[in-house]
């Protein structure tokens, strides 16, 4: 018999993973490697080593090592705030009137407001190894950057935020959070760097992009010999260090011996829903299971459902390596839509390649709907998401809607990435009425796609 | 042998209490009744229920029941949020050098950021149970009037929040929190009342206080037939549902065999401070252990340290019933400091009498070591706590310090009562050097407390 199942899954600090799940080594068909701009070839680690840590070069380029170590010290700062729920989602299961079985992994509970601590720690970490000062990096919602100052605070590093304008505006207060761990937060684009004087230059009064605060980043990051850059999303480091999502998700289904049918998540750059997948993923590769999984993407934003399968750059300054990935154009810059984590123009070179291949699924989505879906699912189930995670909501309230149509029981699973703490302004303006849907026409998206570099 | 202290204490599903603990009927000498406004004896039942729901009028009352059975649908609730952990604070413990054990309660986890939805979800499923329409309240930080909001939308509840002004002003994405879950809120003074229009024409561009809110409330209650006021804090029923903290904590002390030495909350009303000493204290007055007990107090609002025991109103309008209680007069308006939260002229009776029995000590700290010791907190801990609840924490550090000083290994416990990712604007102050404190003159103190109604 089934054991009954409660509203939150706990597991023990000894059920808390000890190492990461790298997926790429599960895959047959690995994902194109990532390209030295300077070359125009496969990126070597030395290489890469100038702009990532050492440590993490590595794991970036590492695609055949199933399971690496996660560092005692990493391990320590997880107990603060993990394992991470596994919630059953009974009270929206019974105001949907569905049959389906809706679990959500619950990344919120810290103070960066999502699951992006889980690579944030990581990465400082091994840049405290290294002996370096401090780093940099960019943030769109502040998510990232929050995460990164935290983690940054507690190994006593230094930590320079590159911000996303639309987001630095729209959510004043992320900056405090970030200067309450001692943080140093600049708009971008910005008069700082060269990329961003040239960005403004050429698109006076634009709202930015993560593309550009990328691209500031990393050349701040090479200003000064003990600084390197970081970042929060798209690269395989960060699909592996969130790994740890997916882990703990599936040991608590499966101390309670329960399988998932669907397993869905936002996806901005990737990396939550990479990680969430992984280890689901990673059993389907290897013929265990079935499962269907969903990314879920703004629709101001269709990397996956729009976009082209080709090698782009990551940033809109053209200075980082190349990935091969679904992407819109670095050029591509999308509307200032009220979930800033999810305006990426490209999708990590993971998922691409699982979406090229027809492993996953992808859908896009409206944001006034995301926000229906949000504001709903805060007054049944108690958590007010951020707009990011919303998107996950969305179709996870879809698919079990469908379930209520066909009476099938499915067990579906999404990840909650974060809260909506520091969204305010945008939940107002959708009180207000005052949210609009934009979608990026076919020429917009033609133009940007045009300008793709060529080999 | 004693077990391994994981970081984080979570309590099965079934190890949530099944009963409040009704700290009164554990006293020898029981808090003095409440009077009644209009005829200064002792109030009975039925007049109490023209304020309150039946139900939390009865519970107002009891002070001979020990344990109150916690209604299905509640505790349901409950477990969407509940158990709250219980944090072993390693890293605070390492970074301090000190033999003490450092524990607390974290109430923050949920959406309201606070442990004030233990009493909310209470009070609004007896008003329902009631077939009332609708509740109204006031609220200081915003904290209580989100977790009503919270608990009025479950249960299908209207909601009308009188916001103290200078937390309106402080707080300007609380409104829209409260408005995601259908609120209706309204900055206190205002001219929507009688009593809102009288205190601004005495006191005109008074930023409010938890006094004046709760008279508007109380009287917008009465304005309509299928509404009733509740209050988050201050009254018996409150401290009644918040012994859940307390109940929690102990079991999670116990379970690991671990015996705590100080009990320290913040105390504005009172709340939390009653919840979490409950089955400590309960158990020192069957003389079954012993115990310290420390109130923290804002040096702004000084009501254990710097008030007198006596009757008074609970309201700055004096239209509700009054309580024996230690406070500075209904009349005293506690400077704009930012733990609104803790701007409160009075302590619940409860806590009032066991101060002045010699059960309890009470300390009065300064808002800028306050937000010190939050900085230094959350960088270390990686909560980033409510000004309130920092109180706590600041005295829950000295105690751990003078433990270092004299090798003692004292088991600490403090309640974490809530997050602070509303309160940027204030650590926004302390950050840029322009916090003040302010410490109310003797003559202040003296003139509020002459106003004192005369028996």
């Amino acid at each position: 018999m089934q054991q009954e199942i409660p509203y939150k899954i706990y597991l023990e600090e000894d059920e808390l993973p000890y190492s990461w799940m790298n997926l790429r080594a599960y895959m047959d068909k690995k994902p194109a490697p990532l390209l030295d701009p300077a070359t125009m070839q496969p990126i070597t680690q030395e290489a890469l080593s100038k702009v990532f840590c050492e440590e993490l070069a590595k794991q970036e380029l590492d695609d055949t090592t199933k399971l690496i170590e996660i560092p005692k010290e990493i391990r320590d700062f997880y107990k603060m705030y993990r394992p991470a729920p596994l919630v059953r989602a009974y009270c929206l299961e019974k105001k949907l009137g569905t049959p389906a079985h809706i679990y959500y992994k619950f990344e919120g509970n810290n103070t960066s407001g999502s699951h992006k601590l889980n690579s944030a720690i990581a990465q400082a970490y091994y840049a405290k190894q290294q002996g370096l000062k401090g780093v940099t990096t960019e943030t769109g919602a502040g998510q990232w950057g929050t995460a990164l100052s935290m983690a940054c605070s507690y190994f006593g590093l230094d930590c320079q935020v590159f911000m996303v304008k639309c987001s630095y505006e729209q959510k004043p207060f992320r900056r405090e959070v970030m200067r309450t761990y001692g943080a140093h937060v600049t708009p971008s684009p910005s008069t700082t760097t060269a990329v961003g004087r040239k960005i403004l230059e050429e698109f006076p009064g634009t709202n930015g992009s993560l593309g550009c605060a990328i691209s500031e980043a990393v050349e701040a990051s090479s200003r000064d010999e003990g600084y390197r850059y970081v970042l929060g999303s798209v690269l395989n480091q960060v699909l592996l260090h969130q790994s740890i999502i997916g882990l703990e998700a599936k040991t608590a289904l499966d101390k309670y011996g329960v399988k998932a049918d669907i397993v869905i998540g936002c996806a901005g750059g990737g990396s939550n829903l990479g990680g969430l997948i992984t280890p689901f993923m990673a059993e389907q590769l290897e013929g265990k299971a079935k499962y269907q999984f969903i990314a879920v993407e703004p629709a101001t934003c269709p990397t996956l459902t729009r976009g082209t399968y080709a090698y782009d750059y990551c940033d809109t300054g053209k200075i980082c390596p190349l990935s091969k990935m679904y992407t819109l154009g670095s050029g591509f810059i999308p509307a200032a839509s009220h979930a800033g984590g999810l305006r990426y123009h490209g999708m990590t070179s993971v998922l691409s390649e699982l979406y090229d291949q027809g492993l996953m699924e992808a859908r896009a989505v409206k944001q006034t709907e995301v926000f229906e879906a949000a504001e709903y699912f805060a007054r049944i189930e108690g958590i007010l998401p951020a707009p990011e995670s919303a998107h996950a909501i969305k179709v996870a309230m879809d698919e079990a809607i469908k379930c209520k149509e066909t009476g099938e029981e499915k067990v579906i699973v999404f990840g909650l990435t974060g809260t909506g703490y520091f969204d305010m302004m945008s939940y107002e303006k959708f009180h207000d009425g005052k949210m609009v849907n934009y979608t990026p026409t076919d020429e917009e998206i033609d133009t940007a796609i045009a300008k793709l570099p060529k080999f």
